[in-house]
């Protein structure tokens, strides 16, 4: 397909990564020949033509930054009718034949909205949460997990022989995931998320038990999911009356700068993304798959849940004995 | 002075840098022909004689490593007439003639009451809160602003157009040591300490003025000494309307590979303490002074009170303008 | 199958994720009614019989960190026939029926060795260099990948106008695997690996272009097994007059703690390398490929050649414009 | 003294926390009424005009940042009497009435010869190598110091039965303080600098020593200003027959987001050499002496030499054991 002028946003919360995918995109695009434009603000800033052309210089230096330099934002206005419509015609005054989303499931619903009226989108999957289905990684995913393991490792260092309980409270929504894989790397005693049921009984036996063996610390990564830290943590000294702290890393856990890991994939989707617009197709996610990238159907993303990694679960309970 | 065999331990909350001090007592120790013995879980440890003898190896590959190979605990017996009794009974035993103490004011209260029955005690400034008086530094406390410094930078990276507004909570008991160094460091707009009144309507105003300056961040750091750091959020919430998340980064600033400034004081004062007793003193604090090593005496210490940099805080307001 | 022992032992170089992988092996043979013997120094201790009993303990607290508790060496008595019949009657000796091995292509090799005498060996890959074909990533990669990642990053920083080119030489051997990786990852101007031939004549054209396009630093990563920096250096300062520097990072890319990724790998395979031996299974080798534990034949690995990403690098070449 | 503006300037090899400075320049300054320009590339920007004005935001989200965003470059044409000449004319042409220049000796020459010319200047020091008398530390040395305490971390991380020597060799000039400081916190086993003769059989009789007391590294941290690192790796294992290999770290120690310690003393570094400046004063350097901010003469400051700390290289000989 003969296509002149694309569009890139990142939307919804932000995750290290991002500023990889739309460099990405953006020297994709001018290598092919492309007129790349940032739109600022997410939806925000494309319903109200909040917009630059990029050049190979507007994203030098960016790769190793965390957040996102177009910025993101949510808008109220772009979940109406009128305000997709406002979108669109801001597509077409700008000349936009397509549009880069790099976000997660709320921005690939908006992108739908726009693909349903007519709008060419790629999704780039973008959240810290990794909650996106068809791709095994989302953007901002494998920073976000080793900044929590680096705050258990500096929690683990710190001991003493009353047998002291650490929660750290972690994000990741209505997903286990952050805390899973961040568990399982850390070594915690306890992992509680909000796809299994968890037992607090079972939690402080495992307590116990570590105590009777010698250990010296007792770590428990609780997903905000589940939530409820400060008062797990009341509950854990009135049944073993060992003493129990909490820490909330809140939106630590947005910042950093990105990992290898995360730069390399988002470079790669962000590439891909480019290259879809080029071929003439649309609303589709470009995911990263057996450690291969690839393009889905966006609404079959929507549609579908993301499948828990059950075995992964029962190993960091056979592990953290 | 003729001495033979001398005891370290460390006490109180554990600090990194710790395990830095310790080895420099070992090593120098031995290096004079002393014997070094290693008291473990702080002054618990004395009184129940869980006591082992170091050598050189005993404190290798650890100057690298965050909390203390020796361990730390609070002792309620220890606070008696009768467990000090014990505990001088036990250097007895062990030949210990003089007894290094690795700890914060609480551990330099038993290291005073010791001494008055008769030991020969050093003590050597270990806490991250930087509460001592007669020492420009404490260990651990290099290490612990920098963790904070880090989770400010995290934070500041995640970007949004809802202004939004962040509060860090960090420890430092009733000192705002901590929160002064790391907010100024890492650019906070507000640092709120025990030290110094504030005014929640000035916080408000400072985060209002940033956002009209087209700042993308506010950045609160609160120590622990004043607390609430969920409240001030609800009231910033329905004050300005300005969404406010909290982070509450807890025993996650106790840990870490201890920092070059916080491993060299620690292994020159550690170091020191040997000296000092081999020269036959005893109730001294050995501190970090106008960037020397020296002297003074504990019970001065105890007595006194460490001076607010206030100039460092007058800094602070004007730089995160 | 009814297995009652079962040994592990890391050889070759040594890589971060090592202790991982042991970890889970010992903990996943001891919750399956296994004992688990720990090998020291790699096959030289499978000769000397230096090994001893594992227990839950014997790998607490070794996750977080790099290198090896089991140590590695390399045995020249192993590769001979008398040094594996060696093996062999120790393995009888401490009744080992299943043996891991933790290594790169050459502790494969040992691993056949012994399988065609009769042994039974399941292999798990350990380089940093991912340069073992059927696993799309090696234990240690990851994370010898954020190291050199980080270096760059440093590089980056220190602008000059005098438009300074660097070069950092980094590992892999034979490989370029960690240059292309790190090279995209860090935004280096040009990567130079065994795979791909170059031409000095383009790495200094790539610095010119930098320049006049008013890029303030110039980045190569260098594949050791192509080498030569001090000497690239020399070249580029004669051709284009433009003052180039030279980062050996050396060993510094071997350590350090492992990456969540690492970490997480590095348990799943060594976990399942225990249930092979349960399930009667030898001659294998754990891979993580397609996202998903799975296993080949060792053979089969050591008779193939790892395919090079020729569409990385590609993408490298377009992105660091 | 009513001065209106004044400029500041960043000169010589750039050092982590130079932004910091800066920052600190351009708010107190604009606090207190004052005009502050920018000066870019050092001296060159000076003498060819390359200057901007500074508002609140030009130094908005830089504290963290390596390098310096007013860059710094080498200027010959200042070196001359013209040159000198024309910087005056830029300063009267833009009404800079105080110069702030941070920078090691070479830049202090340069300030100094200004001042001879009738310019206000005040030097403020920054330059990795910490080798400037009358103030204890130079903004960037904590940096450089912890980057390479981190690396001699990850050598040691890696272990082997072959007692394998590292070399690293590290920056500093003429002066060994990073060595001599990063040896000590890192726990290297030799330490070699320009200020203290060496003995390479001393070297080799340390490693071992080591290999003999069971040590598995031995870390040997080589100042540039001794050099000969690939040289003296070979003579260690012609002598001892002990693989020894070679990190040049490079600019690697140039770069990293600034340490606590070095923004907050380039933060008040900065600051009060505004102050000097509103005060009328001119020619001095502010430093950091006894832990406190001192001015002192600039001449003086070119005319002594830092004193060596001979007894931190007793001590670093002691514990290294």
């Amino acid at each position: 397909m003969n296509i002149k002028t694309i569009g890139v946003l990142t939307s919804g919360g932000d995750a290290p990564g991002m500023n990889a995918a739309v460099r990405a995109v953006v020297r994709t695009g001018i290598f092919n020949g492309l007129n790349v434009l940032g739109i600022k603000k997410g939806y925000h800033g494309l319903v109200h033509g909040d917009i630059t052309e990029m050049s190979l210089s507007s994203v030098a230096d960016i790769i190793h930054r965390g957040g996102t330099t177009l910025q993101t934002a949510r808008s109220k206005e772009f979940m109406t009718e009128e305000g997709q419509r406002k979108a669109l015609n801001i597509m077409e005054v700008f000349g936009i034949e397509g549009l880069i989303v790099v976000g997660g499931d709320g921005s690939f619903k908006g992108a739908v909205e726009l693909a349903r009226k007519g709008a060419r989108v790629i999704g780039v999957p973008g959240t810290i949460d990794n909650d996106i289905p068809f791709t095994d990684y989302t953007i901002g995913f494998d920073t976000a997990v080793n900044t929590v393991v680096d705050a258990i490792g500096r929690i683990r260092d710190t001991t003493s022989s009353h047998n002291r309980a650490n929660i750290i409270e972690v994000m990741g929504r209505n997903s286990g995931c952050i805390a899973l894989h961040a568990g399982l790397a850390g070594g915690a005693e306890s992992i509680i998320i909000p796809e299994v049921r968890y037992d607090i009984d079972e939690v402080c036996k495992r307590i116990m038990q570590g105590r009777n063996r010698g250990k010296l610390h007792s770590i428990i990564v609780l997903a905000e999911g589940v939530g409820g830290a400060f008062e797990m943590a009341r509950t854990i000294e009135e049944k073993i009356n060992v003493e129990t702290r909490v820490t909330i890393l809140g939106h630590v856990q947005r910042g950093g700068s990105p990992t290898a890991f995360d730069r390399i994939m988002a470079s790669r989707l962000g590439a891909r993304a480019v290259e879809l617009l080029m071929e003439g197709q649309t609303t589709k996610m470009v995911g990263f798959y057996n450690n291969k990238v690839h393009e889905v159907d966006l609404e079959k993303v929507l549609a579908a849940k993301k499948k828990f990694p059950s075995e992964m679960y029962a190993l960091a309970k056979i592990l953290s004995i």
